[in-house]
């Protein structure tokens, strides 16, 4: 399936776009491919844009001390990545993105976000339900992160992507969670 | 000012309502006061509103194996507050709400909040963008948990809202940093 199809699939779970509509909303979008260990925004960086994953795998993570890599996201198809917090306050970047896997993304810059929300009250509709559904998945990563409670991050994140244990290379997913690779056999071996 | 105005003003930050509109959007909420310690949420309890503080402070929280409490969030003026996830997902509470001091509150119901987006264009503006930056705090705070950086959330906290330390019980913030009494207490003076 093309991009422009599986965005428009996406779209249509939570609002209903005509197809005038939605080929205004796609006519903003910019395709763009990426190889495998790419950075897509790179910490300093100026960030306009957010990302549409059509196909592939990306990883949003920052280096602590020059050293630690903590993962905050995994980016799959459709999902949506971008240093947010960089984007809606025009700073520069604190995190980067980088591809895991070889990959296909679609562009939507933040200026365009804004016209098409402005332009169409539907697409303010999606845009507003796809964070509150970021702000739920952070909450609950958060409690499990307060809680020190690894097998619920665990539990989590295979609910949210059951391949991602075949797909992802055992260290980075052990960074996701925050534990150590040894503790992420265990959490795989009990989870079997 | 009466709880009417500072929505307005909290509002009009962000999005632009005539007269009518916010007296049509006003209309939907419905205040409340809450004494010290009164709950709000209780863990178990079917939630359908959202709540805007207009003065007072609440606590969002959850107790770990009748042990321990996490604090999620103070919900200080001008800020909201609910079980987000059992709000949205139609599923019952997970975490408990109560009233750190007495309180005066708006509540909107799930219903009226999506009926005003409908209606109003820029309502749904206002609603998308005050998630967005529930979202950024989110992260924010997933980050130095991850980190396991105290003095971040510290700095973050305090930044957030400088007059916490003098209103809110000491335990209570060192169960919102994930740190102990004295842990706390150092990065109170290291921060002076």
């Amino acid at each position: 399936m093309e991009g422009k199809e599986i965005l428009r699939q996406h779209i249509a779970k939570t609002a209903s776009l005509t197809d005038e509509q939605f080929d205004f909303l796609f006519s903003h979008f910019k395709p763009r491919s990426f190889q495998k260990g790419q950075v897509v925004i790179g910490e300093g960086d100026k960030v306009d844009h957010e990302y549409f994953v059509v196909s592939g795998c990306l990883k949003a993570f920052f280096i602590s001390d020059q050293i630690k890599m903590y993962i905050l996201q995994f980016a799959m198809p459709t999902w949506w990545t971008s240093d947010y917090g960089a984007l809606y306050n025009h700073t520069r970047a604190s995190i980067s993105i980088d591809c895991i896997t070889d990959a296909q993304v679609l562009c939507l810059s933040n200026d365009d976000r804004e016209k098409i929300c402005r332009e169409l009250h539907q697409a303010e509709y999606f845009f507003r339900w796809r964070t509150n559904r970021g702000y739920l998945a952070s909450q609950k990563r958060l409690l499990s992160f307060m809680n020190n409670d690894a097998r619920a991050r665990y539990e989590e994140l295979m609910a949210l992507y059951p391949q991602l244990y075949n797909l992802v290379p055992k260290h980075l997913i052990a960074a996701y969670l925050g534990v150590s690779r040894e503790t992420l056999s265990r959490l795989y071996n009990a989870h079997k």
